[in-house]
């Protein structure tokens, strides 16, 4: 039967969610734990491959497995066996064509700023540390600008192979939690470091560096130059994924 | 001049507050970053000597320097030379008298569970994972019982050497915030252990072992024995001290 995972992890000592040379990884890990609990090799392929630092409330992979375990039990079997900063959330039975990636879905990420004077050093794994004042309102006018279906070019690292540069986006906003900015941003998918470099744009946005509607000429521009820099991974967490039934 | 820092960290990696032969502690790291900054042996005093792995958003601490650094400018200096999870937030000049253990103040800690079917690999440097369902209403109306001046004898660690175990609280509430269950608790001095025997009392009023109404007979017994269990210092974050003028 193919298995659905739904897992959660503290990015901050992975090198990321694809299998790598460089480093351990959170593929590598659920790969050996499940390998181990099955007594067979198994490799599972993850929807969203979170770079190195990253965080996940919600990640989703699926791998294939013939065990009489009923589906539900896995996620049981696995948490008593993985490192405390992977969690496995959810398991299900899947149809066996369900691929994680390829399935319509929508995809949710949060990118965190700590907007103080002062760092915090509880917070420092999960956001990014940013001490000039930020106007939420105006990066929340901007972030309206990506909503849609767009060529998103200027949002994609320069170093990455897609076929297309266009994606939809659902919904995008940002919003103050105390010391907290959110900016939550949900789409059918994302280019590489896509979420990062909008971060990146919203901060020179709310720090008064280009108005709110720069947005709309750094999107139209399909061009990564004309965005701002790609903001740091630690701020940066994989809500979670729904697919369209 | 007597400077007072307000000191925020993360204790997970930490013996805690005080010296001790054991391991590394945050005041051993603050006299070590402070006596190399001022190149003279400077020996701080704190508020709050919290345990191994409690956290801190503002606890306070003390020392004498011949310096001509203005006040406000030493947490700046000190924040460059400290490890990233130690954090100072403030640094003013003080009467050479201030104590900040002696002149009295209102502290205030949180305690805080994570209450749901999973652990949040993210969060769980400081929460204390707790599975099954708490009645927060509940916990909330036995935390009532805890305001006044009360003997809490039963509520510090049986080896704990104090002249008296009659302390004062100001006030105390539990609260949801979404997955996590919040303690907080205001008093005018804590016994050793006091916050997290209060938690793992309050949880175990939550999980039905025992009737809100409980509280008050466990502080009347002013027996450790009466009440609950020390609840994990992960859970535990010293939010801050306010002095009397």
């Amino acid at each position: 039967m193919r298995v659905k995972l739904v897992v959660a992890y503290d990015g901050t000592n992975y090198c990321g969610w694809q299998i790598q040379p460089n480093g351990i990884t959170i593929q590598e890990v659920l790969n050996k734990t499940l390998s181990e609990l099955f007594r067979t090799p198994i490799t599972t392929i993850g929807a969203s491959r979170t770079d190195s630092g990253v965080h996940s409330l919600g990640n989703v992979c699926v791998f294939d497995v013939n065990t009489r375990m009923p589906a539900e039990k896995i996620s049981y079997a696995l948490n008593q066996r993985l490192p405390e900063d992977i969690v496995v959330l959810d398991s299900t039975e899947v149809p066996d064509d369900f691929h994680p990636r390829f399935s319509k879905s929508r995809k949710t990420y949060e990118y965190r700023i700590l907007n103080r004077t002062f760092r915090d050093p509880t917070r420092r794994l999960d956001t990014h540390f940013f001490h000039y004042p930020l106007d939420v309102a105006k990066m929340n006018e901007a972030a309206k600008f990506l909503i849609g279906e767009h060529d998103f070019a200027s949002f994609c690292a320069a170093n990455a192979q897609s076929e297309t540069t266009i994606r939809t986006i659902y919904d995008a906003s940002v919003v103050r939690d105390g010391d907290i900015i959110r900016i939550r941003v949900t789409g059918n998918g994302f280019l590489y470091n896509m979420v990062r470099i909008i971060a990146g744009t919203l901060i020179k946005i709310g720090d008064g560096d280009m108005p709110a509607a720069a947005m709309k000429q750094i999107i139209e521009a399909a061009n990564r130059s004309a965005a701002g820099p790609t903001a740091p991974a630690n701020g940066l967490t994989m809500i979670g994924l729904e697919y369209e039934t």
